[in-house]
């Protein structure tokens, strides 16, 4: 490969990089849409600490765990602490030898950060669920442990050259091993965490709480589509021109079809247009093109996309029903997408066969049950040890007040900033 | 070409199509901010739709409608439903061989995801001028068919290699092509719906209804001026470095003087630092600029923006003189101003010249003409059929709760989704 | 160089102008979010101006004042008024003879239209330390003229090839040219202009003003960090693969290391999380890893972003006793650590030293000295002739109703818009 068109491989990655970066804004503006007036600060503060702490640990030993690099077909490896650039590819890059590197296409700098940006997502998708009544040091821990252990160790299993790559397994920019896997962790907190005071009545009756900022739903499902043309379009990791465009389209498509789909379903079931379904609808049509993004048809990505967008509604009334309290639809979107993604690889497109459909089919399955295992072991220590969830007086009171003496906006009266106070 | 350039051309390409994506999420926030609260929700989810149906009937029809690649010359032409990348193109690229693209610069994918987006704002201008009266379904529909046949046709006369396109009409960007395009058939539309209850009044007096969150609507605008170095840059057709590289210093200059010429002009008239009419200097800017940002100096960009930048003032008056009620302004900001840029072709830069000005003035007449008429048509007809206005008591009570049973901020009191009610 | 190398390392660099652009709404968002409702337009349409200004007077003078391209070693230069693309680049262009361009890696208009957008920031850096108070004629003049003239001198003395450049000082993408320069202006600006009404009381006490919204203080954060990518990134100035991946690696960790600091730090002062103070710690971590970015191992950037992050809170407490009333913590955050990032560069790293270390601590200096004595004559002169503070009425009435006759947000009763106002 000659030194430009490494260099435009590696500035199309770097772009990518920064395109997934933003998701975790979209996905603080989502989750804090999402949530109640009372949580929005306590939710924005998850989301801008998880990213800092996914990026510390992916530095510090999740690169090396998901990238053992001596592995082959295995289930665990770890390349030791830290993160540094060999020096064979400093003088290979000065030779012009630009074969040295991860399939000829970046940097060993630019593969770190891309799957760093990658790591910290997979937690993001958990603040969501588990909102409202989490304890924060008990969520921080959580995620830290989960994205610094839990997330390469599967992540490896595929992308690192493990057991699931060497078996066939085929998830092209993560519908399983990063989505399914945040949805797996996220359902797995919520059943030892429990529902929000309130949601469930005693009369059987389901009592809804509504988010508190549209638009800031809004925006952050626009950020996340936004976001995911460097998710995917990254995946294919270089700037291959054929490869990059297609999954631009068929990420475009079923994006728009799990509007649509979403849409005509929810007006179908609940005689109303929930702006909420339609959002859902398309990040359950990203989560569900991930997977095979690249190996579909424009048709492939809008069926593909289109069925998510009829599950999105499904799958809500269903954690509804069975007491799973999700305030963001993680579950629904994340877990249920993302399954339904990885299956769809095997049913469409250019690796579809009933094989290739089992072979989906039990490496989501052993994704979804060790990170399910990990978070519910997880979850289930913290919960004896430090305690996970907040009292029934805060939850009333609202963790912006109770986490953090401070409320979102200052029309409410009583505002004030902990700083502030103390200097007083 | 070699495939290292191609390469970079794509990237470029690609990376422009994401900035053109933005642009909705700025049309969101924008219109979003510039409506009551009450109608907030409404105007979110038709902007989510827009896309979504945008990129979906551009995919059936609107691409092969806009370059049917047959028609030299012509008004009309069809290449048939669906797309597909040609078996050419694959061989081709397979052989290094990439004289065979469009211009040497991209994808056959590339250039059909990079002209989907666009095609999606053309509808978007209008959801603004129509808010907070006009029926959902009236809406979707009307966007759907419109952003299907006819902003492809129109496309279809100067990019599609069409009638204009051969009679030297210049448009580089799409002030006409979209901007003007979007512009008229806003008009078209209230036209028929007309204005929002008590906005003119018996007596004569024009009732002030002010937007309801400016912040939203300054993030909009920020969003608009962000994408828009896609729409402008990604318009060069390749990564060309002297070409993008001067339609970024023309595209940020006529913003600025824009915004500049809008804050003195509209200080001059109302004596006050009216927000809206900046914001809207900045998009009447980046409108101006767009038919010749490739064919300026830095010096004609600046007299272009500042022009564009004093019309706003000039046209939001206008229109609400004569009863046009247009909650967002995007009468004066794409129609006015597009027109503007597009004949401004004929006064500066390079194609400068009374013959050109003459071709610029009856295309952009002819472009309008038909936008106008065939969206008049359609809203007419979608009027005598489905209705297209709601009812005066779903008009004072707000669309977010009389169509979507829901409401964009939980303080405001007697919040619910229409899922969860229907769970209840 | 050949083309096509040539053209990707200009995509970069228009890429990273894009992402710098996003900085003013990263800017305007979280000023917004810091000051009160009824501050709330006033400071977005500062925003919305400055950036205009900036971009329009770095063309009429800035950056030839910055780059005189004939002043080597020197204090002063300037190459006359206007931009324009030297023929000499065109000829080299067309005959593919790249090296004639700065550093063989972008065009002219490539180099100024990136450079512009770093322009404007510096002065926005001021807009939140002074917000609530100013007048918004004296604060236009001030960005005007600080930004059309001290802000180029400076940052000649060390970009454009003066004596801070002959002598060895190093300042990768602005921790001082930038930041600091900002945070000077910004000190001498509230020096002037004295502390908000009531904020520091009579019998000693510190009065707390919360900002009005913690989501777009959030969103601002979010996205300033996404444009950081382009700001640090960009001053590579070429796509070089090692050299820009790096970056975004020392960059990405810094900031994260920032606020994890400024999380510990806060929480062990004032036993509560702030969220004010983890987001400052992000911005605090990327100020302080701009002027090294390129020089620093990924262990490097985690001590020196780290090291911000604890220097925020003392510094924001340290600037409240001494009674500088600044509502966004900008001095704090650009000033302080501006300044601790720029001597950074002489303790760790591949230019570490005490010579090093002399050089950056005397340029650190002289720079601040000249900002702050520019910023602080010009705001002076404005104080003695136009005024340059709002009446007390109008400071407590806000800015939103005194100086736009606008409400941010129309549920706070008596909306209105000038211009509806006078067509009425």
């Amino acid at each position: 490969m000659d030194q430009a068109l490494f260099t435009a491989n590696n500035v199309w990655m770097l772009v990518a990089t920064v395109l997934v970066f933003v998701m975790h804004l979209g996905f603080s503006a989502l989750e804090a849409g999402f949530v109640r007036r009372k949580n929005t600060v306590n939710i924005l503060f998850k989301n801008a600490m998880i990213i800092a702490i996914g990026l510390l640990t992916y530095f510090i030993c999740g690169f090396n765990l998901m990238y053992p690099g001596m592995n082959e077909g295995g289930f665990f490896g770890f390349a030791g602490f830290g993160a540094s650039m060999p020096i064979d590819n400093l003088a290979a890059y000065a030779e012009g030898n630009f074969a040295v590197y991860a399939d000829g296409g970046y940097t060993y700098w630019t593969d770190f950060i891309f799957q760093a940006m990658f790591a910290a997502t997979a937690a993001t998708i958990v603040s969501g669920a588990v909102a409202e009544r989490i304890k924060l040091e008990a969520f921080l821990l959580f995620s830290t442990i989960f994205v610094a252990i839990s997330y390469p160790i599967t992540g490896m299993w595929k992308w690192g050259a493990g057991w699931l790559d060497a078996a066939g397994f085929y998830d092209f920019a993560g519908s399983t091993l990063v989505h399914a896997v945040g949805g797996s962790a996220a359902l797995a907190a919520v059943i030892i965490l429990g529902p929000r005071l309130g949601k469930y009545q005693s009369n059987g009756s389901i009592k809804p709480i509504p988010g508190h900022s549209m638009p800031l739903a809004a925006i952050g499902v626009f950020l996340l589509w936004f976001g995911w043309y460097g998710f995917n379009g990254g995946s294919v990791l270089s700037a291959d021109p054929v490869g990059v465009s297609l999954v631009f389209v068929t990420t475009s498509l079923a994006a728009a079809a799990g509007a649509v789909a979403a849409f005509i379903t929810s007006y179908s079931l609940f005689k109303s247009h929930d702006l909420s379904m339609v959002l859902n609808g398309i990040l359950g049509g990203l989560v569900g093109i991930t997977a095979g993004a690249d190996v579909m048809t424009p048709m492939n990505a809008i069926i593909i996309g289109g069925i998510a967008g009829v599950i999105i509604p499904f799958s809500v009334v269903f954690f509804d029903r069975i007491k799973i309290d999700d305030p963001v639809g993680a579950t629904s979107v994340h877990l249920a997408c993302g399954i339904w993604g990885t299956l769809a690889v095997g049913i469409f497109g250019s690796k579809a066969g009933l094989e290739q459909l089992w072979i989906q089919f039990y490496g989501a399955l052993a994704v979804c049950l060790f990170s399910f295992a990990f978070a519910f072991g997880l979850m289930y220590l913290l919960k004896i040890t430090i305690g996970i969830r907040v009292s029934e007086e805060q939850e009333h009171k609202g963790l912006d007040v109770a986490e953090h003496d401070m409320n979102a906006y200052t029309d409410v009266a009583g505002d004030k900033t902990s700083y502030q106070l103390s200097v007083k």
